[in-house]
């Protein structure tokens, strides 16, 4: 494709989507389609067209959809994706010789030219097509050249509408000359994951808290009963953290004391004892079967089960006898603990990825990946990737997806932005990102521009989380009940991908360190007992919620975002809607969660279609209450200690009279 | 450097200036910096430090500049460019273990953390480094590790102080430990010119109108005793239309109509008679002698001569009868001349770019300019390049300037934006542009803005042409003096380089054909006799402009440009800086070339380093006028009649009172 032959007189550029030349994938999942732009031109006057290549990896033919212009030089094409897995696209552009002599003919002709000579050459055209046409369409074309050459002696009127006719043109797009087409030099990847990688609900839950008993350690059976519960709420991904053995050296103490009672579980990321590392479980949670027995029964409530991959180890991990060349090792001869001076985390030990040894660093880690795969996990979530090489995650994610492209990997990475870029960039599929921290009007829409009106968007998938275990941000620690709601109904209506950690939020729990986010009394070193059936709890609300996503395909996406305008700074307005319209979906927030705010929000009715004074009905779903609206500005009134929000699914046109009744 | 190692732990990205992805160069003229930024970023919390590598075309050897960080992961270098040629440029980074060890013992330090075993790490650090180290370096490190080591057991402050002393980081820094060093996967081109590629000023003339007698041919032996006159006027490249022989076959008349007389010249675009083709010279000016005579006498005036690449030919061109594939024929065996339909060009016939003998084309052209530059030319307008295939500029250029990296090659192509840019991108030093259309103040910002504050600035070189022999501008049709001194105010201050079809300037021509752009009695199709000594003619204008231009460095740059706040939207105010602030020059142009305009200008102190309030003196350095300003906002008005324009030289500093001497 690249052999030199300087009559390629169309060069292409300015792709888009196009991630740092090539280097990066460009992110889809299945169904969704590809829109390539690109500028396409050549030398002079002629005309060119042009056409989108595509492949899976494992095919060798391109498969190829047209491009159309946009004016200015700016093509377009665009390819639906329809299996998981590596893909790549180019483009190509040829001078086309038939469609300028046609142009030109028809210059000439509207000029009034004689045009004699310029039908004889296209005859030849014509007939150099018909060489590498077949059948019928060689027949046609043959025809075709041989009418014109006729007419042209006797009647040059009809000469020149065969020459310019539909059926000619509908032929001759069929055989296009493409000796000299000049194809891009790069060739693009793109990575298509399933479905669950754009559209997920992420619950998060200490397996070790779900016992029955008011004192002990919970077991996989114990949380076996929680999963009607969950799969009732609507999550789709119930999310462990480590459930592996637990080191006993400098243990971690409630709180995160450096001394450990005798009865204190430890944190799970402490990872492995001489029970086992990173691919054993906890005794105390249960066996092998346990676990896999939970994760079968929750896949038959359409749910699956995430386990954290945290590569890092107690000191009295296996790995540290078996693997000292791993680990760094002090003067004195003792172990390297993590740190970030000054602080200390003295129950871990990070591996040292510039050990000698990378490489079987590298392929055990590899390993414990593709025993949870065998174990039925699909879904990973990955403790701080940024602790370790790019070069590690982007080399364990190819590898492991070439044979599983069905594994998601969620990178909890709360780091400088262009570190979590970069992770996004290597193969992580989805994203934690700074939602955690952007709480007013002005902060969620210019980070969420950010994220989805970006380049950031072809890359990025944002996985949003009002709160984790290790963050509980003021404005929860302050905001009451209303600030849970309004965090949940952010999270879920504006990336498709959410989370909560779980039973905490559900009861709004907000007890943190004076001036920190850190919860007091954590779960990360304790184990707890959460009342689950507290009537107070946000579980309908959060039901709800995630009712209202399966329901409306818009939510189901994230790029789709906009922003409206609303008058009052403590308002926010926004909206998501499907390509073809069939869904539109309205959503305004009040911010604050201690007072009550009136607003006047301007409905999109352009972009919906709608005509400025003719009635349209807007279908309130979390209260069920529906309207029927006017005019393009509308009022709202959102109480926070009732309802801080309001979801509209809009109906875009009224066809029968009957479309009321449905409403009414 | 691609070897895969996966403790490289840097990874670099985001790199500006790099366009599109390194397929093409950079530009810069010798003296000029290349300053690099990148997003340079590793896992983790380890220090970093990043250099810029840099090499000439010729050299196997990299050179160095040292990176700073600006803040958020993004990095700065920058190196002199010394040489003409092609260069090429990329980034390293690597883990910096003993910043970091630093940087983490003076935490640990200041935490009151016993420290005796990071001192003991340290000092092996330093050991490591010492074997890399030769002479007295390497016996340095090696007293620094011991006084260390040593010190740790009696004084632990002493030992400390020694290990973030600045004598140590000093000679650390010359031995960094790289072997796991990150490099950009991409070596980025940067060619770079001589001087007057960025500034120039350009005098368009036909020798043939130069003759002493009034109706004769003029020489190129007439046109010597122009020398002295254009040199005065400061113009440094003298450009000639083609000198080679004009064509007879369907000669165009005056006015460009159809049928020429006996006496009509031709246009010399029409290229190649049986006296020869793009090698010889038209008999009529001279021979070959007088020609290489006169590119002589230019040069002792510091002049150079311009020719024209019109990469075509005339009907009677010999290479038709020699090379007849080189043209397109028609089915009934006549060339195909060229068109743009509905319009004809019948004295010219172009190459046909997709012939299969295209090899042997582009060989021959390549040819054709290499036979010019043993004449002596090195700077070539090139007609309509956007007629002819991209490619093959590439490679010309390329070939070209291999051997011969001072030639200059001018893009002469009002064309689409994209097609112009690509034009640059491909090679062409120096580029037409959409100034000739550009009059208003927002239309002029505007378009500046996209030339010197967009990655357009790093490959795309303006060259302002207020008028050429095909666009005389409404503006100057009808604006009179004025338009003339207002339009050639912009281009010689706005752009380094500039160029006007001179003595039709001088003398403000401004007969076109109604509602066109196109000259009335165009001097494409016949001989003038310009009365070059008129004394209402520019010259004096004209002399000045270039004199301020020669004497003001700042204004022997394009990208240095910046606009400022002017109260009036007929008048434009803007300034170029160089890089210490030694030159400041501010300029004001009243765009209404019919009426007097008032104004206040806001001069930008704070970028200059003024206090408000402060005295400054302002020189300006048309009318010899000299000011003292004292606020931000001043008053000027603008008398198109007059002087529509006020160039303000500024002084930013006055350190002594005679400084005022110089002024009053």
């Amino acid at each position: 494709m690249t052999d030199f032959d300087g009559r390629k007189r169309v060069v292409i550029g300015a792709v888009s989507p196009e991630i740092d030349a090539g280097d990066f994938a460009v992110k889809r999942v299945v169904g969704e389609t590809l829109v390539v732009e690109a500028d396409i031109f050549a030398d002079g006057h002629d005309d060119i067209s042009a056409a989108l290549l595509f492949r899976a990896d494992s095919e060798t033919e391109w498969r190829e959809a047209p491009m159309s212009p946009l004016g200015n030089d700016r093509w377009r094409g665009e390819f639906k994706v329809e299996q998981m897995g590596v893909h790549y696209y180019t483009l190509q552009g040829w001078v086309d010789h038939f469609l300028t002599w046609q142009k030109d003919l028809r210059k000439k002709y509207e000029a009034g030219t004689e045009v004699g000579q310029e039908l004889l050459i296209g005859s030849d055209l014509i007939e150099r097509a018909a060489l590498n046409a077949a059948g019928e369409d060689a027949k046609k074309l043959t025809a075709f050249a041989q009418a014109i050459r006729e007419e042209k002696e006797r009647d040059v009127v009809r000469a020149f509408s065969i020459a310019t006719s539909e059926e000619l043109s509908a032929v001759m797009e069929k055989y296009p000359d493409r000796k000299s087409a000049g194809t891009y030099p790069r060739e693009l990847p793109l990575v298509v994951d399933r479905k669950k990688a754009l559209f997920s609900a992420w619950y998060e839950i200490f397996p070790r808290s779900c016992g029955l008993e008011q004192r002990g350690h919970g077991t996989f059976s114990e949380c076996e009963r929680l999963l009607p519960v969950i799969a009732h709420m609507g999550f789709d991904v119930i999310y462990f953290p480590p459930v592996h053995p637990i080191g006993s050296t400098n243990r971690k103490g409630k709180d995160n004391t450096a001394t450990a009672g005798p009865e204190d579980p430890g944190s799970p990321w402490a990872i492995g004892s001489h029970e086992g590392g990173h691919k054993a479980i906890h005794p105390a949670l249960g066996t092998m079967e346990d676990f896999e027995r939970f994760v079968r029964l929750a896949g038959e409530r359409n749910m699956e089960v995430s386990i954290d991959l945290a590569f890092q180890c107690s000191p009295d991990h296996p790995y540290v006898k078996e693997h000292p060349e791993w680990f760094r090792w002090r003067p004195d001869g003792t172990i390297q603990f993590a740190e970030n001076p000054p602080k200390k985390y003295e129950d871990i030990v990070p591996f040292d990825f510039e050990t000698e040894d990378w490489e079987n660093l590298w392929q055990e880690l590899k390993e414990v990946v593709l025993f949870w795969v065998e174990k039925g996990i699909r879904i990973f979530r990955v403790d701080n990737p940024h602790t370790k090489p790019f070069a590690f995650w982007q080399w364990l994610i190819r590898e492991v997806k070439k044979a599983h492209p069905d594994v998601i990997f969620l990178s909890e990475a709360f780091t400088r932005p262009k570190v979590m870029y970069r992770l996004a960039k290597i193969g992580f599929t989805q994203s934690y990102t700074y939602f955690t921290w952007r709480n007013s009007k002005r902060e969620i829409a210019g980070y969420l521009m950010e994220l989805t009106d970006s380049e950031v968007r072809e890359y990025f998938r944002p996985n949003f989380w009002p709160n984790t275990p290790d963050i509980l941000h003021e404005y929860l620690q302050y905001g009451g009940r209303p600030a849970f709601l309004i965090r949940l109904i952010l999270a879920a209506t504006l990336s498709s991908n959410y989370g909560i950690y779980g039973p905490v939020y559900e009861q709004a729990v907000s007890e943190a360190f004076p001036g920190r986010e850190e919860y007091s009394g954590s779960e990360k070193y304790e184990i707890k007992h959460w009342e689950w059936g507290k009537p107070e709890s946000l579980r309908d609300f959060v039901t709800a919620v995630n009712r209202i996503r399966r329901e409306n395909p818009a939510l189901q996406t994230t790029n789709n975002l906009t922003f409206y305008e609303a008058d009052n700074e403590n308002v926010i307005f926004y909206g998501k809607m499907d390509a073809d319209m069939t869904n539109i979906v309205l959503i305004v927030v009040n911010l604050d969660p201690f007072h009550k705010q009136a607003c006047r929000i301007q409905v999109p009715l352009k972009t919906m279609g709608i005509e400025p004074g003719r009635p349209y009905l807007v279908h309130e779903v979390l209260s069920e209450d529906k309207y029927i609206w006017q005019e393009e500005w509308n009022s709202v009134e959102l109480d926070p200690g009732f309802l801080p929000a309001r979801i509209f699914r809009v109906r875009r046109r009224l066809r029968r009279e009957q479309d009321f009744d449905y409403f009414m």
